[in-house]
């Protein structure tokens, strides 16, 4: 065991690993073993390019006919059918567009209505803050003949009643990265008659999502974490094709239109996914997005999902033997893990800052969790061995009791 | 009259421009002459060196601590109160997230929190369609009992009954360019118990918009017109400072909550404008917006404006005498007229394209229209000479009938 887990090992799975090429098509600054390509991917080489491009030629240059003759118009249709064969979606089926939450609120919307007469959205209370907090402003605006209810992925044919419009979970916690059972959870909440919504966000990119094989009728997922697109990078939304036909939604911008540059008068729906859609894209964003989804559909989510396994797994145990204050709080068995790990400690905060001094990126995550992310894309096995290395220099030395890591940032 | 008009006295006009400075602070492509500056901005060299910056230097070397480190966390207010003295709104009352178009969901489904008991949102029939369709969203979504009312904005008073919720108008036509007048609206507005909004997107940056003279109690506008923010650019939400404490609105989104990174599991709402934001913001075309606003900004929109001002009713007059059969369909009264003009033409599509081939980039809008905005800050005198001209050619030629010109791209 202490031989397997020898640096010299480590090394030589670099060495063997079949996505090695792929750290080259990143940014890697100096001196950072970035474990937070969970919370923000790091910046592809073609994202720099691509960004020079889009502003410095397409908009500097060709100004407003680039939405023609640089394809922007395209953009949410087009960014969407190259995010669909990660998440097991057709590409007529996902569109970018706006944020998690904003997106979120349509697909919550649209449930409504294809729903009536039901009042109930189920989410877990556990799920990431913006999913209930979005789920709590539509029932707000609907009134008071609607609820939103609280049930564990786990047991949630207890919340299934007959006036359940919708149930809205994370297919990956944000927290302890656990994985749900997207298709045996879809199929009780279907049997109830509700629709089954999915947040793909610690997913996509990560590991393989079958939304049409488990039959999920609505999914939502960011584009700034393991997709790599970029600082808030516009969200991506996914519907069933069932669906299309009838699904409505309130934030009927222009770019919903069918007929966008028709200026109609009253609104009429796009064919497809494309009513999904609302306002002007943030183009330049979007271009980055584009750019980075790219890597990830080259490099496999099959080898991606093995890598990230293998190494949560190292993670784990490394942290075990060398840290042993860290108490694991993701799941053992790396099939129901996600791509990162969560570990929690008294003073996880204060953990995180030292690392960070340390040059390891990590993330901390209320109350007391330290949570370390695996971008299998560009992150190495020699960076694991040394960042727990470094981990275990905070732990050793107590360096969570030195004050200026105990001072609060505006983001933690 | 004749001499006045001569291109001497335009290149005249240039050189005494107190604005000249500015045309060096764009790229201007060679052999372009940009009438669409209310479309699309132009490129600043301050965005493009930003956009380098904030994609090379701070995502890619900086990565997830640029939050705190870069600021990007305060960018939504740090930019609304960069726009705030363009508008006549003191800083803290707006803020810069999503869409137009989202961000018109937002404040018409805070007015009908703030009117309880009322249920109907006015609007005019010939309102940008984005703003008639977000309005019959909200209806939709909120049933029966919600309706949509028409009124031109000379004439709101025959709609102001007292079941009213607010009333939406556009400063400026995105058509035909006619300015509303503001403060006498809002005081019938109020008067019937009603809320004013107003979508500034054809105002900002282009002529003085004064919100809390003239008592508005909530604005939107866009970033990507005169404010020159790059395609797609974020939107801001202007609400008065005396609905902040009692504003709700639905998009309920983590990044709108009173502490963010709490985690915690229900959502409080942010104290002011900041409980407005919804999701994560696009970074990177929100860091572009921000060095645009600089620009504006530091011109001074008196200045802005009495160029622009000037400029329209040289156009008006060359086209009256060069062009006739262009009919004028904006206000000849240039105080009642934004930065743009709007002529009237069967054959309005093709002649937009026959201009565009000799390098003359204008606007069709349907159904027959043709639009020629006028952006203070880098359009020259001797362009607008040269403009002319070339659309005289087009006239003259008949150049409309040729095929070429007659195909409809996507983007119209």
């Amino acid at each position: 065991m202490k031989q397997q887990l020898a640096r010299e090992a480590f090394a030589a799975k670099d060495a063997s690993d079949p996505l090695r090429e792929y750290r080259n098509a990143f940014v890697i600054p100096e001196g950072t073993i970035y474990l937070d390509g969970n919370s923000l991917g790091m910046l592809p080489h073609a994202c720099a390019a691509r960004a020079r491009q889009v502003v410095e030629e397409e908009w500097g240059r060709t100004l407003i006919s680039s939405w023609n003759e640089h394809g922007w118009i395209d953009l949410p249709l087009r960014i969407g059918g190259k995010i669909a064969p990660l998440i097991g979606a057709d590409a007529d089926e996902v569109v970018v567009c706006d944020s998690v939450s904003v997106n979120l609120f349509k697909v919550l919307a649209s449930a409504v209505a294809l729903r009536p007469g039901r009042r109930v959205i189920v989410t877990n209370d556990d799920n990431f803050p913006t999913d209930v907090y979005i789920a709590e402003g539509l029932c707000g605006l609907l009134g008071p003949d609607y609820e939103l209810r609280f049930a564990s992925p786990a047991n949630v044919e207890r919340a299934l009643e007959r006036d359940v419009v919708a149930v809205s979970f994370s297919h990956v916690d944000y927290k302890t990265a656990r994985i749900e059972d997207m298709a045996a959870i879809t199929t009780k909440v279907q049997a109830a008659g509700a629709l089954a919504i999915w947040d793909l966000s610690h997913s996509v990119g990560a590991l393989p999502v079958d939304l049409n094989n488990a039959c999920a009728d609505f999914a939502v997922g960011c584009g700034y974490k393991y997709l790599n697109g970029g600082p808030g990078a516009p969200a991506f939304l996914f519907a069933a094709r069932r669906h299309h036909a009838d699904m409505r939604q309130p934030l009927s911008g222009w770019l919903g239109h069918a007929a966008p540059f028709a200026f109609g008068r009253r609104y009429a729906p796009a064919t497809g996914i494309a009513r999904m859609i609302t306002g002007t894209p943030p183009v330049v964003s979007m271009a980055l997005l584009e750019s980075a989804v790219g890597i990830v559909a080259e490099a496999g989510i099959e080898r991606l999902r093995a890598k990230s396994k293998e190494m949560t797994t190292l993670l784990i145990e490394l942290v075990a033997r060398e840290c042993p204050g860290l108490e694991l709080a993701s799941p053992s068995d790396a099939n129901r893990r996600g791509s990162h790990v969560i570990f929690a400690h008294p003073e996880g905060y204060a953990i995180v800052q030292a690392l960070k001094a340390r040059g390891v990126i990590g993330d901390f995550r209320a109350p007391h969790f330290v949570r370390l992310g695996i971008a299998p894309l560009y992150l190495s096995y020699v960076e694991l061995w040394d960042a727990v290395g470094r981990l275990k220099q905070v732990m050793d030395a107590r360096e969570w009791d030195q004050e200026r890591f105990r001072v609060r940032a505006a983001v933690t």
